[in-house]
């Protein structure tokens, strides 16, 4: 964090709210009401943690009205106070500052054009013709590909790579092991073998589109790979080639976006999903975890799940030995139905 | 692409197939029918986007006999047209000059031998006595082990790692974030704790091999992981220690498969399926995304499933709550049944 | 391995067990019974290779009471023949020799501190106070960042990447493309867009603990993600934010661990299992691969499942297409069940 700190009332200023407590008081960084220290700004969103509340030391609590009196220190009283503890948070982070130039250990292009207000970072590599933009942060070992655009404020953390042609929007945060502009899946059978089926379209990324470690995004089979603006992908998910993921959709770990599925605008998609390929998925639309997505989803904002519930292992086994006659057990049923109607009169 | 392109002329002297056009005529891209501009090839292999092919403004349309008289333009007909297309895109491709040397950032041990043909990226790393064939691109941030082998054309796109003994053919195509050679889950529990059972196997990898982007193929506890000749890896793979993956096998996405695993050739492997330890599959099998093979397939050819359909959520709640009874239900129904045949006489 | 090799006769001095042969003969390899050679260490721990004991050409064979009478060369006799191979492997490998120094491609920051006896391989490089201990060994590529602190003896691989603040204990290994302390997934809706959560808390990762190839581990929200003691995590896994490992829990690869999850002390976790986020799973808990594990586990020591058994796709798709109507069906057996009451009578 910073080393002189916010003023609280310089947050109010900005983020509203009121505030209880003395405008002069500064802090310098975040904790959990049991944590908080003298320079801390703590927050109470959630009501199991209202017990904390009496004995924190943090040096201000963002909390809700119906807390404030029982606030030992300063209060900002805010109406959400977890998007408001979001904005003060990154308050505090805006006083960090980053390095603008070049580690010595960097490779540039001789032509690439690089921002003088963007760091290159050690061991990172950048390709021809590039075009890094102001206050871009390129961190360590990176890779970012011949003719590639990256724009204003954006943030390579490390060992992020960004082949050839990829466009890049501003305020953008890809965390280390991202890959975007790999080869898609693009194969045909010839009768003997598999052939390589060269992928040349290339992958458009949004403005504040934050990217997770070790996600992978390809580049599309002829046309574009489209990520649109305010997309949050977590860490370790597959984006196939010419898949297309609308504004402000969020997805957690590990899920596979197999090619050419598009998927509307303001989705949440669970961990661990599976979306098929060529498919559409309607916007404002909610999938469980682990779900498979094998069809489109064509009315906008239901919720879908496909993941069984745990059990313990044997009585696991007694059912799941038994869903392999479903079937029958169905028509048996179905059988057994008719014979009674048989009967009744 | 090319500067000049490639004569119409020479790309069916080479692949064979009708020219309907002049044979002068060049490209040097590919697009879609909708987005094709006036030196660039396109095709029609799906009925579904026949409708753009009179609008189309490519040079030239790789089609099949049905379609050739409603072209437009120059058409290559073919009996296959997207295999056609593949190889016509990698004929355009083949003009890409590809650079020669070392780039002045890599760092390569004095002793490792590198073909004078072959290409050293910025940032790479090439261990001691590893062998890079005729014509290898070894991208920037790329990692190569100690006497590490690697065929002739073969391609590490960037921040490829493989590590120290690995043998990799000639021809194969590394994307990103590709790691060969990591250690097998290999753990012994002593009674109190886990030990490290060391990896000292290898990994050995076909010609023609394509690997995704952030796929891991571990080493073998004692002798070596084998990927066969053509296989194609999507991303984010994980292949345990002591796998073999036959001939022209292709697996997409997300697949997770254990040690000792071992899968037949010609195998279609869809996406987040799971493959436990010490089974084998048979040659020619498929195997529907998201399922988990947990036993041998010994019969060849055969199409396998094992993931549920998405439903909504509450009617899937409603569903899969019966689930956790359903061998009760089965028992209740065969009582049901028994009821019945005491009284039918 | 050594040049020189091991005598028989330290390794039994050292791990016990009862030697049958020549204490000065010497090995300097491990192999399986089928391949090994005149100075290699072989083990039969799995009776259904004790067929191939009578040929082996091992120095020696590692072996339980039960088979020493057949083996035909040397034999240590062991009561955990696996065990005791794995030690007696990891004490071949003791006679590898490790760099220490550092590449002149590496890049390490003026105030960091790095142990004599540490190596810092080619194209690494070490952030602004950060401490790598006594013969830790950071491979090529490897991105240590700023004021990260790694133990004695540990080793990371090649490509790893270690970001600002993370604390690692010692002994442990890991892999490449492992990321640890990128953000955790942390996003608030403000009512239009999200915002990305300022992820201030760092990981802390215990001693002996090692984790797999492209595996990711989130720094925690405010306070930190704990990796206990002996901990071993395969490849491809995903640790959300604020999640804490217990102490010699081991999981397999491609699973997804949701944020703020607490899982207990010596669990072992099958491949691919998601867990969720603030839920909480006890000690010895066993979970089988592909598990979705949605809520808490409280009583320690039971084993728990939720994937289907893989079947023929045709009948796969009669059984599923009837789980659609699970809950119907239930009814229906239900009703049937009082008209047999009513019936009676």
């Amino acid at each position: 964090m910073t080393r002189t700190g916010v003023r609280l009332g310089d947050i109010v200023d900005r983020l509203g709210g009121r505030l209880e407590g003395d405008p002069e008081q500064r802090v310098d960084a975040v904790a959990t009401l049991e944590s908080a220290g003298p320079r801390t700004l703590s927050f109470l969103a959630n009501s199991r943690y209202r017990s904390q509340l009496p004995g924190t030391r943090a040096a201000c609590v963002i909390l809700g009205e119906v807390d404030a009196a029982q606030c030992p220190v300063a209060a900002i009283v805010a109406v959400e106070p977890y998007v408001y503890y979001a904005r003060a948070a990154a308050m505090l982070q805006e006083g960090r500052e980053f390095p603008s130039g070049r580690h010595p250990d960097a490779s540039i292009a001789p032509d690439a054009q690089v921002a003088q207000s963007a760091w290159i970072g050690a061991q990172a590599s950048i390709g021809s013709g590039a075009r890094i933009g102001e206050a871009v942060f390129v961190g360590p070992g990176c890779v970012v590909g011949d003719g590639v655009t990256v724009g204003a404020r954006s943030r390579l953390s490390a060992h992020v790579t960004i082949l050839a042609g990829a466009t890049i929007g501003s305020d953008c945060l890809f965390h280390p092991g991202v890959v975007i502009g790999g080869d898609g899946f693009g194969i045909a059978w010839d009768g003997e073998r598999w052939l390589r089926v060269p992928q040349v379209g290339s992958v458009r990324i949004g403005n504040h589109v934050d990217i997770g470690a070790n996600t992978a995004i390809d580049r599309g089979a002829i046309e574009d790979t489209v990520i649109e603006e305010g997309v949050k992908l977590d860490n370790l998910i597959q984006i196939g080639h010419n898949v297309r993921i609308g504004a402000h959709t969020v997805m957690a770990g590990c899920c596979g976006v197999s090619g050419s599925a598009v998927i509307g605008s303001y989705c949440q998609i669970g961990g661990q999903v599976g979306i098929a390929g060529h498919i559409r998925i309607a916007d404002h639309t909610i999938v469980t975890g682990k779900t498979v997505v094998s069809h489109s989803i064509r009315e906008p904002g239901k919720r879908y799940s496909g993941a069984l519930p745990i059990d313990e292992s044997r009585r696991w086994q007694r059912n799941s030995a038994r869903f392999r006659s479903l079937d029958k057990m169905a028509k048996r049923l179905a059988h057994l139905e008719r014979l009674h109607k048989d009967r009744k009169p």
